[in-house]
């Protein structure tokens, strides 16, 4: 409770020492620096003149206690922070970290002990909010024990429609790419993408049904062809559509992984892209889509977006009140040579 | 500074509300909650059982006042987080988080004004330290005004020596690879990497030139092939080594992306992968080596290691003392298909 020999010295005055300095007690000095409190103005005067000579910077912490807000938001990931997450991620410290907000970077890698911990640790920290993200668009169910401060959820939405969940839109995403396909004389229309168990693969099959139906047109193997997200079953799938449905001449895939491997299998059994057949990707991942021959064209999710828009809901359920559903961003099409 | 209607009630009472309720000032409560300050007992009883009757959480800020230490620690990267950054940043935020310290985020995108903003920020908030992590391994100046905290810099080293920072055995690396080769009975290597002017490829050149000479070989092209981090590059790289030197049997790649972009060419012209010619990467980046045709043989830097000591080392300089200097983490050889 002493002031520490040096503490001021290096330029880390605590507020106790600002107080022993000017002779009042920590609450009085806390008071003079917030602006509140009645006391005399010698008083204040003297805890001023402390400040100065000890180099000391209001704290944000001590402000914090007075204001009820400690100005910080947590931001968790729950299953690592990997492709999808970091954009999210980006969009959501960009919105916050331009104002006075800093965000407490919680990775809970799926352990639900580590989740815990961290949660504790923002409660005890008086977090403003917390936003939660993941690395699929799966439903979570809601963080346990927030009940006191706003949540939002970004990407992963939350299974209870009175939470506030910001979402891709896969329907609208799966669209582009149909609309696309069919715009540019495409009829003979081929689906690949990743595990039916991930609501990315299936609600992308589901969604590009609707397009492919308002144009009278059907899958050209009549089916959804659900395997994983790599190049590999790309490759394998490409190899089975051209063996069932050697007619088909558009390929519209559930992710750039996916959409590389088929256009490798096409160029390398002699079938041109995108003169004899187009394919088009899912998530603009630039790496892949950029390094694929032709460079593919695909639907990019606008993932920085969702982060931004869940930062601003976050602000809004803190400093109003939230407005709880789920909330999609749209997707935009980018063209490149592969359609 | 009166304790606002319904905020206890949301469990977010405030040590103002704790005070008021036990009759005692900010201050005295402050010190009952933190066993400081000489008090009757009868008031500090008081004062817990207000904490009880609010459902008050004793705070980590009003107990930073009095400990000096906020326990939360800055992580800053220079230049967006992308794919070396964020397993640096995990494994930072592992070593740290596990115990009672949090992360505050600030991707500053290389903005040197949005630096300014978030070092003010982490100053305000008065962290315990920071850690600086960027997305190149080439040196970076010190940041600027932090004497008063440790910092210490993830994977871009600082200028300074006098400062601590964490690299990776960029020397170690290149020497893995080469040796690698050569052990397999490679005797006509040729390097293909990124940019002179990254230090990653600079440095990798020169380092692979001593485990070639301690085995009285040459490069089989006579030079090392500067040019891109992209697979195009390795495509083009490849083309020209085997005109100018077809008996060329091992590349020693820059980076994953050249090394794929290598075997595609070597696939494409008929000359087995690895039975005619060897090729190692670099980054072990799983996407792009597991989906190499074959997959490729690769040096990790373990960046999530770098991410760990950097945070020990932080650790350190703020329970202790700083260990200044250039701290190296070795890499690892990870043998694939492709040599």
């Amino acid at each position: 409770m002493t002031s520490a020999p040096g503490s001021a010295a290096a330029g880390r005055a605590r507020l106790a020492d600002v107080a022993a300095l000017a002779g009042v007690s920590v609450g009085t000095a806390s008071k003079a620096l917030n602006g509140g409190g009645r006391m005399r103005p010698e008083t204040r005067q003297r805890v001023l003149q402390a400040v100065e000579e000890l180099g000391f910077r209001p704290n944000q912490y001590a402000q914090s206690l007075h204001s009820g807000r400690s100005w910080t938001v947590g931001l968790m990931t729950t299953d690592g922070i990997g492709r999808f997450s970091t954009p999210v991620l980006l969009g959501a410290e960009d919105a916050l970290g331009a104002g006075k907000i800093s965000v407490l970077l919680c990775d809970t890698r799926g352990d639900s002990i580590r989740e815990q911990h961290h949660l504790r640790n923002l409660m005890d920290r008086r977090v403003d909010g917390i936003i939660v993200t993941g690395r699929r668009t799966d439903a979570r169910p809601p963080l346990p024990g927030v009940e006191s401060v706003p949540v939002v959820y970004a990407l992963s939405p939350s299974t209870d429609p009175a939470d506030t969940s910001v979402v891709t839109d896969d329907r609208g995403g799966a669209r582009l790419a149909v609309e696309h396909l069919v715009a540019t004389g495409r009829t003979r229309i081929a689906h690949v993408t990743g595990p039916q168990h991930h609501a990315a693969a299936r609600e992308r099959a589901q969604y590009a049904a609707e397009p492919l139906a308002n144009a009278e047109l059907q899958l050209s193997t009549g089916r959804t062809h659900f395997g994983e997200w790599s190049e590999a079953w790309g490759r394998r799938a490409a190899e089975a559509v051209l063996r069932t449905a050697p007619d088909t001449d558009g390929f519209f895939c559930g992710n750039d992984q996916i959409a590389r491997g088929v256009a490798d299998t096409l160029r390398e059994r002699g079938v041109g892209v995108p003169a004899d057949v187009a394919v088009v990707g899912y998530d603009n991942w630039d790496t892949m889509a950029l390094a694929s021959r032709p460079p593919l064209t695909t639907i990019d999710m606008n993932l920085a977006e969702i982060g931004r828009i869940a930062a601003l809901e976050l602000l809004q359920a803190i400093e109003a009140e939230p407005r709880p559903g789920v909330h999609t961003v749209p997707c935009r099409l980018i063209v490149r040579e592969s359609s």
